[in-house]
């Protein structure tokens, strides 16, 4: 047993006799209303971050508020033992979704509020998981290491953002302006989920992601439905028109070119994924549905993990109060999200869907766009020996091995990531498929942080020793 | 010249002189802001019910403020000379239609303002024309008669409704009730619009209106998008995929058996119609359109007429905030108008629609329904003395025949007096196509409420005269 295993073995002991504080410290995050979407809420975001600076400042970090054209960043450095040793970066977002729609949430969003669910207590609040729950686990260990021995047992420096539910639009530039500050040997993210409560993950496969917004405008102002219907253009009929024609009727989406560059996913993964034994009916359960969407004749982890999608996240247009208005609305709107595999180019897919609408657009529709995010899937090598540092560490805390796994969703900052500053990511998370982030009612399980805070203690340690 | 043509020019005269405080009595009704289909305006709708009372009590009706299950009717009667001449049934609606959207009204919606417009004068506020503008035409003509003759020239019931904008749900059972009270030999309504400023009109044909609103439910929850996006049902999705389906490319509506009942406009119609020389151009260019949607190969009019349309009037669901939430809704719902033409049956529409929708409904999705109108289209009758007499009044007002005209509008208590009470309605408005009704920036020409008001002067004489 190595010096660092003897000391990992009292910080636990730490962090275990501590996790209220910990608790606390991160309930104080959660009651900060840091929508990143909501220009309301711009004065929460700062405080956010000046509240993140507060903590790191507290346990031996150079930390600092940092401007950006949006929400700021904060950057934080601690040098370690000082050796010539590894140098981690941990990255993490402070920024939520928007609660909205409020009326469906039990208990008020900003307000964390601990209640007892099948897996024992949990926390529901907007943010308790997707990221500031996490972030915690991760700032819960560098405290606890730093009350054990002083200092950390690796050089970490710290990159949050304010804008990744947005799409991370100061992101680039800002790594792009402080390429050598940030430079590091890998980022470490938790930003992810396990298999399930009990068995760990290492996440090596994002989807990316094209976000964009699109308008069709009719007659230059909101006509009579009697008066002008069967002579003037209806902008929601062509809407509906233009986008119930994105999937093909096997799932398949009709966007020119959409998946020129997605590849099959290779036989031995598909062998792999499907030892998992994923159980889709549970999973669709869960949700109240029964029968699987998306393409026909695809295997449910490969539809999740390999396959782009097409998703409206949200639509309107016209006369939504109560009651009857016959009215033919001068202009209808949609939010659309594709999700992209890797080798789709984010660029090629939001010019192919314009092309799209414009194949379909009646005669006197005008379009507008608006993009609010545009980046590739990732694939993160999984020989590498932090992969493996991590999976001796979650091996260690869970007593059983983790595994690698796809994921559906995005982190746009990967791919920012290795293309600024030519670093792989560590994606190593605590979240569950009923966790809600994004929508109502979102938790985080306290067993789910606690362990979490446990695998961030050995990681810094396993990860200190390669 | 009969007494009462000289009795007319006296009242003509008045009319004119008073112009100014019939004005005012117009613009006092526009101020109450006599909204249906919202619930915080029923005080609103009842303090309008009550002001119109107070008019027709003013000038010799015996009027009272009637109860229903929703907003309250006003029925008055007024004897005329006492003998045994015709009774004529003046029905109008005191609501309007909601203001919104309000950032695109240059004056405030329930402030009437005179603006300068290419034909002089015009009034700008929300009922301007519909139907409050129309409804206090026949007023300020029972007034000059009154003031004049101290009565009217004939037998006169007056029914104004609070409910014509939210599909009339409580008109029919008042009706039924009071189907002795409201009996007369014909309703006069002024809801509907001339040719041109110049050319007067008499509506024999109006469209029928089926109003639907429906509500498409998914997951039991909002999702993350890129969670669950491949495999979870995205309503939204579903919803444009069965509304976009709703119209063929030849802009043939797809709802089973719907064209069944529709007649082909006879040769004879189609010649008179292609006859007005209508400028389907100049139409569309006035709302900012060139291009004719609807029907393919079929002549302007006709589609406007007597073609049936289905159009969205609203649609919503998922984030619809500023920027970007990657959210799959749990549920999608739109507001959907089919206009009917004569033998349509709205039940069976409305069935056919309901059958549409399920044979598109994909698994696990659930839907609902809800119904705000059922009207069948109107055919009048163009040969009644009643047509006779109101074409020589406009013929003596305007100097120029009335044109028999078609609408594309509904007007379902049309239907309802025909069905519950055997009466036919003679439909003599003055609005015109720029109107705006339902949009923002309503209007009516201050030359045809003066007008208006002469016409129904000149045609009091002459229906009490058959």
């Amino acid at each position: 047993m190595s010096k660092l295993d003897n000391q990992t073995d009292v910080v636990l002991k730490s962090a275990d006799a501590t996790l209220d504080a910990a608790t606390e410290r991160w309930f104080a995050l959660l009651r900060i209303p840091s929508v990143s979407a909501q220009p309301a809420h711009a004065a929460d975001c700062a405080r956010a971050a000046e509240w993140a600076r507060g903590q790191l400042s507290e346990i031996g970090f150079r930390a600092a508020v940092r401007a950006t054209a949006g929400h700021p960043c904060v950057v934080a450095h601690h040098p370690g033992p000082g050796e010539n040793g590894p140098h981690l970066l941990y990255y993490g977002h402070y920024d939520v979704q928007p609660p909205e729609p409020l009326e469906l949430w039990a208990s008020p969003p900003f307000e964390p509020t601990i209640v007892d669910g099948p897996r024992g207590k949990r926390v529901v609040a907007r943010g308790a998981v997707d990221d500031k729950g996490q972030v915690s686990t991760w700032l819960a260990a560098f405290r606890a290491w730093h009350a054990v021995t002083g200092s950390l047992p690796v050089r970490v420096s710290v990159l949050l953002e304010g804008e990744e539910e947005v799409g991370s639009p100061s992101l680039e530039p800002f790594l792009i302006a402080n390429r050598r500050e940030l430079a590091a040997d890998v980022a470490v993210i938790s930003d992810t989920g396990m298999w399930d409560i009990d068995t760990p993950a290492i996440t090596t496969r994002l989807r990316g992601l094209v976000y964009v917004q699109v308008t069709l405008k009719g007659p230059e102002r909101d006509l009579h439905s009697g008066m002008y219907g069967g002579s003037a253009l209806n902008p929601i009929n062509a809407l509906t028109r233009i986008l119930g024609d994105l999937h093909d009727p096997q799932g398949r989406i009709q966007v020119p070119g959409f998946y020129d560059q997605v590849r099959a996913v290779s036989p031995e993964q598909a062998r792999q994924w499907a030892a998992l034994g994923f159980d889709e009916a549970a999973f669709l359960g869960g949700i109240g549905l029964s029968h699987p969407a998306g393409e026909a004749g695809v295997s449910p982890l490969e539809r999740l993990w390999a396959r782009p999608t097409a998703d409206i996240n949200g639509i309107w247009g016209g006369y939504t109060g109560a009651g009857a208005k016959t009215v033919i609305a001068t202009e209808a709107h949609a939010k659309l999200s594709f999700r992209l595999v890797p080798d789709q180019d984010p660029q090629a897919v939001l010019d192919g869907f314009k092309r799209f609408v414009a194949e379909r657009l009646p005669a006197d529709a005008r379009v507008a766009y608006e993009v609010f995010g545009l980046a590739p899937a990732i694939d993160v090598p999984t020989d590498s020996s932090w992969v493996r540092g991590a999976r001796a560490a979650l091996a260690e805390e869970f007593g059983r091995e983790p595994l690698l796994m796809g994921c559906g969703g995005s982190i746009p900052v990967v791919d920012s990531l290795r293309r600024v500053l030519g670093m792989d990511s560590l994606l190593v998370g605590f979240g569950l498929d009923d966790d809600q982030p994004h929508s109502p009612g979102e938790k985080f399980e306290l067993r789910s942080f606690q362990r979490g805070i446990r695998s961030h203690i050995r990681m810094l340690a396993k990860l200190a020793d390669l």
